[in-house]
């Protein structure tokens, strides 16, 4: 088997050694809540709540000054500049999703909320859950493991807790049905340059569980939001090579990589780099989280 | 439930914030190897093979010279320099096994050999393997997931090739019985200091396998080499009881905290510190590896 790295350098794709490019995004008290890339810094000295942060073009740094010092403070500030982008910026203009994604600091404590679109422009590290269907080797028609795969995979900014309502949105899946099934199965977490090695950095952490159903046919996946287009039972090996031809998101991959690895797929005996994608895809940021 | 970070805190105990206290241990070919603390990279300077290797104080290296150029020199050195260290350091001395383990530089590349008990010295990475021996729920006579736990946990320095011979030496289980039932499950890694923060550094990876029994009573493992005293059956909740009473090996927490995550048992909702946790038992060294 080739290895998988590349794939995974391909997500994973921020720096492990720092280098001063990008500016730290810190709390008022302190703490470091994300990176910025420096025309955004830059941009927060003349924004409309410019008097409400310190750039520092020395240490590098965009600190929230010490008024913000109440979660709904720091929120409203957030989502006046996110109006503000989403005038000045397409790229949040057409992911603007009325969605809020909580940003924690210190950990486990939400310190605000800021539209999803803008996150990326912040820098914050973003959660998102991830299931995986599966049709265990035992009850598939030819022998092998097999898993339900969407035509688009979906993130979304669910707390875990509300898997359940992941499972009927993108796939039909009532209540009844999963709740028996599905289990939770760790969680990765990685830092990417979606825009290239001088673009956004995005640290995103995934929930990962796996939902197993009794046999192939017992109930088919289908999407209710609509954003899974349809789902398609693939063997793992199908699943493998799709991903290798890029046709799955590239953070799905990293999904997919985990649950080959956890379910002993993905091994020390057939990958050379197993070590390093292991670590790879469970990286720690230099933030708070969620939990 | 209380956090169980803090029994991965004093395994993964090495900081994440590099300071200036340890040196690097660095390769004939300019790639780190492990970190060393002051007294040993001292003692490089008067050692036996003192003309084979440079100290420098100022950036803190402890480098090997351009002649080490062979595997066989490089472990021919380490190996004089082992016995040398056997003579006057009785932690090295006791912990003697006559067992060597390989160092890899770059990736995946036999480096050198080392002494068991001289690796820590060094600080280089070294590599064990974990297997848990597993009732599932659906077998079990209480109908929760039991645990084969050995009365002395261990890990030694055997490729994940040699997980069946393991399995043997450590419980008794032949080749027959173990094949089919046995998967691989992923690898920890963690930076330890086990005496202290001024103490040796240990980068340690353990490959994890998952052995899936039957019943409670198929087979009943039993100690070959001496390692493990006995095994004991006992369900999750009496693992977590006693792992947190401190009467595991330190090491092995994490391994037993690793397969709760994977198996759903330590969740998002009840570990507090969940992604913390995740990341820290998957840390990545800035050295070479095995693969």
């Amino acid at each position: 088997m080739t290895s998988l790295l590349p794939l995974v350098e391909a997500v994973d794709s921020f720096p492990y050694v720092p280098n001063d490019y990008y500016f730290t995004f810190v709390g008022h008290n302190g703490q470091p809540l994300g990176y910025m890339v420096p025309e955004v810094a830059t941009a927060f000295k003349t924004c409309s709540a410019s008097d409400k942060f310190v750039v520092n073009d020395g240490d590098k740094t965009v600190t929230m000054g010490g008024e913000l010092d109440t979660f709904e403070k720091r929120s409203a500030v957030v989502a006046q500049l996110a109006e503000e982008w989403r005038q000045k910026d397409p790229v949040v203009a057409k992911g603007w999703r009325d969605e809020l994604y909580v940003v924690f600091s210190p950990r486990t404590v939400p310190y605000f909320s800021v539209e999803r679109a803008f996150s990326g422009v912040l820098g914050v590290v973003t959660y998102g859950v991830h299931i995986n269907g599966i049709v265990p080797a035992s009850k598939s028609s030819n022998g092998k493991t097999k898993m339900w795969v969407p035509r688009r995979s979906k993130t979304k900014a669910t707390a875990s807790d509300n898997v359940i309502k992941e499972c009927y949105e993108e796939g039909g899946l009532d209540k009844a049905f999963v709740e028996p099934r599905i289990s939770s199965a760790g969680v990765i977490s990685y830092l990417c340059q979606p825009y290239g090695p001088k673009g956004h950095a995005q640290p995103e952490v995934e929930y990962i569980y796996d939902l197993v159903f009794d046999s192939e046919t017992e109930y088919e996946p289908s999407p209710v939001d609509g954003e899974a287009e349809e789902f398609k039972l693939m063997d793992l090996d199908e699943v493998l090579q799709r991903m290798k031809d890029g046709e799955f998101k590239p953070n799905c991959t990293l999904v997919v990589i985990d649950f080959l690895i956890r379910h002993g797929h993905i091994t020390p005996e057939n990958e050379e780099n197993y070590l390093e994608i292991t670590s790879r895809i469970h990286r720690r940021f230099p933030f708070a989280t969620r939990n």
